[in-house]
């Protein structure tokens, strides 16, 4: 059993970015020759966001429509009180997203549907360098 | 320490149908005689979702009234432009909701509370059959 | 590999309670010497949730209001006709914020942003005794 770490960093504008990541973890696990186990994405920083999603432009739009109604731009937010800043719905909007995912590996190859990608989303209201941890526990 | 999976495959119905998937997750740990450490369950797919709740009738009528909220039934979807299909809103809301969870288990035994069960979601808008994965890290 | 399970127990008020449970977490990694793997973090209970958050005041006010677009107080929920109880709307925001997070660590350290901590969510509309489950897969 191994735990093998990766960090990639991500230029990424300001909302609501969303990037496919797939591809930076079948390769993390083709290159170790891991063959099962559970892969760990982790967002860091407090206005990113994990998730898994079909991967194609509609969604690109879809998304940010419903998160406008979880985390509207145009009300208050006690958030700016505190730092002077703009972000509070970014914050929100990744407190009820989520900032990890485990996706489990077998014979080398994600589980994920065919139509199913892992993304990372920049929420912040600003282009932002995002960083995400991939950890493979396996063998 | 083990890695142990296991595909499990549900019948289910139109959106929303959410199925209690604890016993089997109980059943596998139990065969498997592994005694501590975490279960990744996994969602395939990207209109399904994967959480725990308390399984009783009345809250799977208030869930989807809620994921009515988040991404209602009878607006656009960008999603439906790219694929002339109807699903849009089932996307939004199982990227919302997530596709993994990880519960501790200890002496065998998930460390979940009495009234909570691990459930997986159809959110789609046709009867699907889905996948779930159960994986067991642990000695 | 090791694998080491922790419980920690917070008195917390009625909804929404949001507490900074990073420093737990933090200690228990540096007790055990334990120094790459990934931190499962469970919160046992159907109206409790995990996430991450920048933990101060501002947030702490914008979240609640956030999940009442989501699960607002003021309407009818199926689940009070089951218990004739009145926290139909915590069990629905457990379940959409969800009750698990993996966070990796590296060097005997949480790869959390600066301005990122973990929280334990009491959503209920009493006050509870919450459990949170700390387990870390490592060496």
């Amino acid at each position: 059993m191994e735990i093998l770490t990766k960090r990639i960093v991500l230029e990424m504008i300001a909302e609501t970015d969303i990037k496919d990541i797939t591809h930076e973890i079948e390769n993390f696990i083709s290159e170790k020759k891991i063959k099962n186990g559970t892969a760990v994405i982790f967002s860091v920083g407090s206005t990113a966001a994990i998730s898994t999603i079909e991967y194609e432009p509609g969604l690109m739009k879809d998304i940010p429509k419903a998160l406008e109604r979880i985390a509207p731009s145009k009300i208050d937010y006690e958030h700016h009180k505190t730092w002077h800043d703009d972000n509070g719905k970014s914050h929100v909007r990744s407190t009820i997203i989520g900032s990890s995912l485990t996706v489990p590996f077998i014979d080398g190859k994600l589980t994920l549907g065919t139509w199913q990608q892992i993304v990372v989303m920049n929420l912040d209201t600003r282009a932002r360098e995002r960083e995400v941890i991939i950890q493979l526990i396996g063998e």
